[in-house]
């Protein structure tokens, strides 16, 4: 084992993560509820509880998890980002040995019941259409910097997308594409380089419908996208257009930070789906088979090529319907861009 | 090993599970789609190859999924109780060697993008708030039966729920609560008898209206949930008033069936929530965070009994964001009831 | 709302699922553990609960999680079998208004840490390879009915397989396989005719074994399998030979029940893989695609259609490596099959 | 939207996730096999896609799934590290417009099915105690960098581990534990600085097993834990005297890097649990089942606080069973530290 003389701390935390809470307010029979995932971690100035096994500086992840409930109760929570705040700023002030507090926070889609058009004062479903999540990491003397996202908002479009003229080698089996179905799984985040009086709640709508704006164009004739890419770049373009804040901190080591102002970043992670309509029409002829001047079609193997793509992308597709972990198991593809205004 | 003559077979099938298959219907720019994942299972008349290995009357598992594909490019899928009559029919037509037809299928919850409260003519986003399926069986020589239902509806209300006056022993440890949070993981199922000409998906949308009528009561007052079991019982009661199809058929032997008419079952999964505002209210208007050096009641023991019981209660409750399988790994209370019409 | 005249109790019950516990026993500093995860269901004689909303009989879901702590405590937990019979025995007994008792338990694979060849005294690690399961059910005034099973044991074996000459018509697209990969997840399960003086563990590691054995055949030569279906059937012959306890009870009505002896049912689960070396042996000219007269190979479809086939049966592969719970998401072949011994 | 000239990129890239291969090495009956999942992450000099929607410098995703296929045919699956470079390389060489190649690659852990203590030629079982992964990254014009790595390896201890004396203060409901269960999954990874000629299989298995040495202790005796901070910088210390090759690159710009030689980096998720004994033995020698009438303490809710405990400790224990993803919905605590050599 090395001495304790050859060894130099570059990292280190600990925490309680995914600490649920659900906060009622009350008023009268009219309640409101806001059910949210709190994950924490702290890091200390000491380091005796590495080297000696002295865990006098320790504050027990369980003592973390007992705060999230004390501060809910405190202080209520009104905004994940504002909630996140509260709490990095109570360990760094609670506890004068903290030297970097990191919350990260999940809100789950709860909405109200209707009942003939009307809202119910205490009866909820959970029906929403993605997962709203901030990351606040505060250093002792700096102010906290926020990051804000949403994931798992399943999105398809079934015409006004093509994929083609991509490079064609010996590695290339993907015919050219010119509409295809474009089904896909968004997972977004960006950060506020000023957030002082700052609507976070209004800020992410804002991001939210940029997003299905771009991806679906105008309703009764949509939008041509002729890749990702490009859907995903005008995305950005469009979003940091109607958003100011946006920034983004770009670590230069562990411990100093420079800030680029205005930037955005979104992740798409994209899946392709074939119409199951489509391998059967081949044979009226126009088979992408028959480009490749296979003429018996459909001979069992490019009818299974058709049925086996389906069934792959759209099992892919199933997995987006799970939590993200779930779509570890899967293959989609996936598209990443960040952009940094000048 | 035994001899072939010292055994018997009592039962037997073979199928492809959880085929996924999007049909698109395009009308112009217009399209409609609709996302299912389907089961098969077919019952053959031979034995000869679990006997012999002699395979010559297998509809092999990936012929099963593409006659999926086939017939919902032939037919295409309105509505999900009726593919599934068209595929065990198709099954039972197509191989006079099948003896039973086996079919389960689940659809997805897509719905159009709002654009400006217009709706998208071929965007979408999942969004929904349960999960639909159906269950049809058909034997050669008898009408098909089916089974629907609903999954994965995740409901809560926050007053108007209480449950006190249990048995108490030595085993319990609840308190009585005569205000409690209410919230549930609905799966219902039911039988129809008689479906000739029956609106499957008007009768869908009744059973699920009606769940959530009899959970929430009115919209301002709501309705008191004295326990699980007698909201349950009246939400069968009044889902079979308005819906006369309802059947079940209990199995007598494993090949022969006998009806009870008018018979509905509804399963609910019941998970309940303490309010995380409670732990701290119940000291007297003091809050921990008020008072430090409070060692008396409440002991931390008692703190953190009740935020214990908020954080297993609301991780049961995030389980329940999960597809049913991952609540697998949680503990939900469950209660069933079946009634069946006199 | 139908009136309570007009209805009748077909089935009902509730308790609390997956309820986890670690037993430790303790002599010295040689500990053994047992983990388990109970699930309990109980039914009652009233049905006041329901009609009146009078919980004076209700049993809490929360006071059945206790009442398995206590006795785990009380009894210790040595084999799963025989404390869900206690279980059971138990709510019968302390309740004289239950009316059937409802248990199951899965076990988890913990085993001892190996240090040089010796086994730790009291440090663990999970990696069982299936996972073990019973269900215990009584009711009153009958003797309890064990089932006891495994599943999640996920085997292959990469030659001495094959699955050909069955049905070919036009809903086929699978070439015959003469040596295929055969990859399956085993679920199997059985009840226990008689009991008494059972060595529940002793039996349960010979069916394990016993699959293993009829699955792999000989270890340097194997054995030939002309279909999952006869494998299956093998394994349930020979697995009877070896345990006569084996028997199944077919339910006749919800309430009555008739024995019919020596039956053992195993479901297996089937996938096939291609060997990803395969599409581009095809190179060779022994391509399945020549077979059928595609000339030019590879084609980009042809080449694809093998790795679509290699990509899609290897992600329903991995999907068995998850929770069963994951493998929902997946699209499995399905053969089942339950023998009786005459 | 914001006109190109004002966006400036930060990061960008596309590939395919979580492509499965199954890698087959025959040697007569006796083959071997290697099952990896790997995705890919192309980053390209030109963004003509992004802002022309000019495709054709694309390298479809699907084609760098057929890639991965191609060079496992190629060159075999060897060891997960080394085709991970080889990946990498190809990109890099193939295709003289990317500019950084990104391949994570998994394995998964087969072995060969015993009989009779013999090892079978062909047969094999998943039953592996911890899921090895790498991760290479290589940047045009520059050598590869190697993180390797093992995730989900759950161990547990029932006794010489211990948590006192740490901070006590309103915010802390836990007890001083001076005998406590010490379970945990186990994440580590780690970076190569020098990988000319290393065995990265013996590499990795070292790491392992100095993991579970540390943890465990001699096996009779085994060795006490004052906390899991302690544990991890003592394994960290002993695995980095055993292999001197691990170092860890400190990314210092997007572009540039640095490096700090000699760095192992190490992430245990803890989670305690408490032995289901220990809640009834507390109750001063008599257990809630022979006293029935106590209303001091303690009170039926401190009973249930220690039930509560174990129950809400052994379901975090559950969630460690299932895949990573699924532990997201469970609450466990985390340490994090990273070490570096002076």
């Amino acid at each position: 084992m090395l001495p304790d003389t050859q060894v130099e701390f570059v990292d280190r935390g600990f925490g309680k993560n995914f600490v649920r809470l659900l906060h009622v307010k009350r008023e009268g029979t009219w309640n409101r509820i806001k059910e949210i995932e709190v994950s924490t971690k702290l890091t200390l100035s000491s380091v005796k509880d590495f080297l000696h096994g002295d865990n006098s500086d320790i504050i027990a992840t369980d003592s973390q998890k007992n705060t999230v409930y004390i501060l809910a109760k405190k202080h209520g929570v009104s905004c994940i980002e504002e909630f996140g705040m509260i709490l990095a700023a109570h360990f760094l002030k609670q506890y004068s040995h903290v030297t970097k507090a990191d919350i990260y926070i999940e809100e789950k889609p709860w909405n109200r019941i209707q009942m003939d058009g009307m809202e119910h004062a205490h009866a909820f479903i959970e029906n929403g259409d993605a997962i709203r999540f901030c990351h606040v990491l505060q250093n002792r003397n700096d102010p906290p910097t926020i990051k804000a996202g949403l994931r798992d908002m399943k999105i398809m479009k079934t015409t006004r997308s093509a994929f083609a003229n991509f490079i064609s080698d010996e590695y290339r089996s993907l015919p050219d594409m010119n509409d295809r179905i474009f089904c896909t799984m968004v997972y977004a985040d960006w950060d506020y380089s000023d957030f002082s009086g700052l609507d976070f709640d209004g800020a992410w709508t804002k991001v939210k419908e940029t997003i299905l704006e771009v991806f679906a164009g105008p309703p009764s004739s949509g939008i041509f996208s002729p890749s990702v890419q490009k859907t995903l770049y005008d995305t950005q373009k469009l979003a940091m257009a109607r958003i100011p804040q946006f920034s983004y901190e770009i670590k230069e080591t562990l411990e100093k930070k420079k800030t680029h102002q205005k930037l955005i970043w979104l992740l798409v992670t994209l899946m392709m789906m074939i119409d199951v309509l489509r391998p059967l029409l081949c044979i009226n002829g126009t088979s992408k088979a028959e480009d490749n001047k296979t003429v018996r079609w459909p001979s069992p193997f490019d009818y299974d090529l058709q049925t086996q793509r389906t069934l792959i992308r759209s099992k892919q597709h199933a997995a987006f319907g799970c939590q993200g972990s779930i779509s570890r198991r899967e293959a989609p593809s996936e598209m990443t861009v960040r952009l940094m205004r000048r």
